[in-house]
């Protein structure tokens, strides 16, 4: 049957939510583990060690059951499919994901947990978190899906000129209509003047933006371009760990190279030159590295880089020859008072033309973080410097075939780029929104410091930035020897057990890369102030019993 | 100087619109071309050619111009970047288009031209050529990105139940939540209705069902799961041609094999067994071909496959063991009395178990072409049928990386599989303003078939469907040897001395693929009647100049 095939050794057995599928017969039934839903007499170590695939094999199996007969060999199969598809892996929402998902289910069909609700805090979504989006945004947004509120006497005069700007710029009037492909020329036009504001006047030209689908595509796009040759001569892309997931599985989907390079933990997770320098060295042994990837404010890190940090880097990336990718969808998310937001792009032309007019840079930003947490419309920009003029030709084609990123996504580009003024009748409402909402975020930045501070066995830096804490925990040799049993990392084991038992979804840090010996795992501080409490206690007082029981 | 690495053998001169750039020294001035820009007498091969190289030739001498000294060389260069990019090709989007926007330019700053007007009949867009989006549609968008409207009283009542029903079903009820990677889950339910109504009742599974980012990121997407191999076993793509040049672009792209089949133009470009048969068996020899692609209604050929031609295919795709990718975006675009739009689906599943529990099948739909022509919001969906279960998880696993589409189309989309019903307050304006947009449709496909039809060196079959007519065109020997002389296609040299002359821009049938020595366009039915009668007649007179010159 085919389902061996996919489980190679093991005999796959019983399912617990849907025994009704299984037949008795050879199918062992008494250790069913409610997680992964094999047999754990069969096979301790699958579950959580490849659970995507036993979940596939189940499927498979119910499949074939309900069939009654095994099927033919299908075309697509997970032997003939994309190897580089099979093999990337995307944490953020991987298993753990997709079982609190079946847990949130169970819960409304009244099956009995050790909890009432789950609570998501594996993702930088905070409208699924109860932020409420800024009225400004969503008024003119709308008003260009439905221009005939143009005359509604409801909506500010401000909403509804941007909004006419936006329509006036649409092909036919209509954001119904294909942009062009490197986006909306005025709102390319006001991203580059949202750059210039921010970068105190370093001119940005709106020929080197490009409009699109959440920053994820244009950092995809990038890497797309930049990856080419074979063996040795691979291209190696440079990438912090830890890291945001999308660079890995984008790397191992386009059959890049990754080039790890380590941020000091002990250090605020700050990056090292030194390190990235060791790094650079020993991967020019096997491929041909040219990209360096900065996320700053960090994620899953939450640092905020230094200005003299940056500086640094940029020289490194001008010595060495590295194309630099600079990801910072949280410029707007810094904490710390000790802290600010200084942009790639400034530092890059406040260095002077020796860099500036060699350094080839792409920055990225994003609708979904900072103030507005607008996920859901996939917007973005990117802004490409120092690009050979014939590949920023090669790029527009390339982008070009997918038409154009969506057109409401843009639009909130476009009006977070150019928000109301002093003086406009939105002013008021839109700074006051986007302040609570900055400030609250620093408030919960402030409490899972200080919560995760007074906590034995668990580590963590403070949150300068971003939207996310990554504490070290400790995790006892005896819980990393049954993990090991079971074929998964430490972390995946200690983050199952706390969904089980607290219905808390964290990610585990092996899905964005740690130290070796080392455990963590990610959590927004997006939850509302009084549900992080709760759920920042919760989570130390499960790490306190996990320790317990395995030590 | 770094340029003349990308020119190679030529010396590229002076700019024409641009010309205080350039210094005078060695650079000819005396012929111009006023399209590509690049001295004829050293190059007078290079510009149609390889236009958007000598573009980019342009941009990059003119930046080397303004900085006073040649540039460094780039990390990112034509030679070091993804070579599968580099040979991608988008024709709908190419160098006329390019030209086409330029001219706009032109016009808009005085600049005298034998025409007024530029009209873009390059691409299916309909609401850029001013058709207007359907108030349903948009009501019940604007509401889920605004829900302060849901008390207004100018709503009715049926698009603000829409509108909630979608926006329970978002994490924190917004529109700016991140969705589920495949999609909403009600929308996914709604989707599967729609077809359940469409195919007669034969069942769907919402688990089947994916929201894409428009059709294009599906189809994308399928291709990149299936392919795998190197050498003899790469994966073969089939595809008919003429073909919709996302196909070719992203088989360019993923380095998989173009397997084309050629689509029988004198029996209104139906499609031949016989034909795939022998395209199958000649790939054999060189690759692995394992999918099959069908556009129907067929873009850009218009026609609309009948049901036998779908049960051969089908039959044809089960016994040859070819996994069917069927793109049928205009599925609501059919014109002809004696045509009717059959999914493959239900024939598929009308065929009976042999085939319906074994041929491996996706399908594709979108919210930009049909009578909603709402391109810019990026929406659609595609339907898996018999996909290995631990596949499908990989492609979950896949779109997860991109977290998911953009909810405002998942929204359009959830609309249009959800209409109003008889008795709904929206219905009868709902269904006006469809079938009104239907109407002018079938009504504009018959003029253009009638207007080419008494056009002499034009041969054009009818627009069944779709929303394209790709008529052959006579060109004289003389016109093919200037066009070879300058290194470029015929059908090109056509396109361009048309756009040029009257500002009608349509895309070279080379961009599509077609028969050798045969010569066509594509362009859309899409300009309001009036214009569209005026572009037809200018084409066919400028058609009838062009062969007496060169005859």
């Amino acid at each position: 049957m085919s389902f061996l095939r996919h489980c190679g050794v093991l005999k796959i057995t019983a399912v617990s939510s849907a025994s009704a599928l299984w037949p008795a017969g050879p199918w062992h039934r008494a250790t069913v583990h409610p997680f992964a839903r094999v047999c754990l007499s069969c096979s301790p170590s699958l579950p959580y060690r490849a659970f995507s695939e036993s979940q596939g094999l189940r499927d498979s199996l119910a499949a074939e059951m309900e069939n009654g007969t095994p099927k033919a060999e299908k075309i697509l199969t997970l032997e003939s499919m994309n190897q580089n598809v099979r093999k990337l892996e995307y944490a953020v929402r991987g298993p753990i994901v997709t079982r609190a998902m079946e847990l949130e289910k169970e819960l409304q069909q009244g099956v009995k947990k050790p909890f009432t609700e789950v609570i998501r805090a594996n993702i930088g979504d905070a409208h699924a978190m109860g932020q409420k989006p800024l009225t400004f945004l969503r008024q003119v947004t709308a008003l260009c899906l439905y221009p005939e509120m143009l005359n509604d006497n409801k909506f500010p005069e401000d909403s509804k000129q941007k909004a006419r700007r936006i329509l006036q710029a649409c092909s036919g009037q209509s954001s119904g209509a294909y942009s062009a492909s490197q986006g909306i020329e005025v709102i390319r036009q006001d991203v580059a003047k949202f750059i210039e504001r921010r970068d105190g006047g370093i001119p940005s030209n709106p020929d080197n933006i490009y409009l699109t689908t959440g920053a994820s595509d244009g950092i995809v796009t990038i890497i797309k371009l930049l990856i080419a040759g074979q063996g040795k001569s691979r291209t190696g892309i440079m990438i912090p760990i830890p890291q945001y997931p999308l660079y890995s599985a984008a790397i191992a989907e386009l059959d890049a190279v990754q080039v790890n390079y380590y941020l000091d933990e002990e250090n605020f997770w700050a990056l090292n030159i030194k390190e990235l320098r060791q790094s650079l060295h020993e991967a020019r042994k096997h491929c041909n590295p040219k990209v360096l990837c900065i996320i700053n404010p960090g994620n899953p890190t939450g640092q905020v880089q230094s200005r003299k940090c940056i500086e640094d880097v940029i020289r490194f990336a001008a010595e060495e020859n590295l194309f630099l990718m600079a990801d910072e969808v949280y410029q707007d998310n810094v904490y710390a008072k000790d802290c600010a937001f200084h942009s790639f792009k400034k530092v890059l032309f406040e260095m002077g033309p020796k860099y500036s007019s060699t350094v080839e840079l792409a920055s990225f930003h994003s609708v979904s973080k900072g103030f507005m947490g607008e996920c859901g419309f996939r917007g973005g920009y990117m802004e490409v410097i120092n690009m050979d003029p014939v590949v920023k030709q090669q790029l527009t084609k390339l982008v070009s075939v997918r038409l154009c990123s969506p057109v409401p996504g843009q639009a909130m580009m476009g009006v977070i780029v150019n928000p109301p003024q002093p003086g406009d009748p939105s002013y008021n409402q839109f700074n006051s929104e986007k302040l609570a909402v900055l400030n609250n975020l620093a408030e919960k930045a402030q409490m899972t410091e200080k919560i995760f501070g007074q906590s034995p066995g668990i580590y963590c830096n403070p949150v300068q930035g971003a939207m996310y804490s990554f504490p070290r925990i400790e995790i006892p040799p005896k819980a990393v020897q049954e993990a090991k049993a079971q074929g998964l990392t430490p972390d995946m084991l200690f983050c199952i057990k706390l969904l089980e038992e607290t219905g808390i979804c964290v990610v585990p840090g092996s899905g964005f890369g740690q130290r070796e010996g080392t455990y963590h795992f990610r959590m927004t501080i997006l939850p509302p102030t009084e549900k992080l409490k709760t759920l920042l206690q919760k989570l130390t007082q499960f790490h306190e019993k996990f320790v317990k029981e395995y030590s």
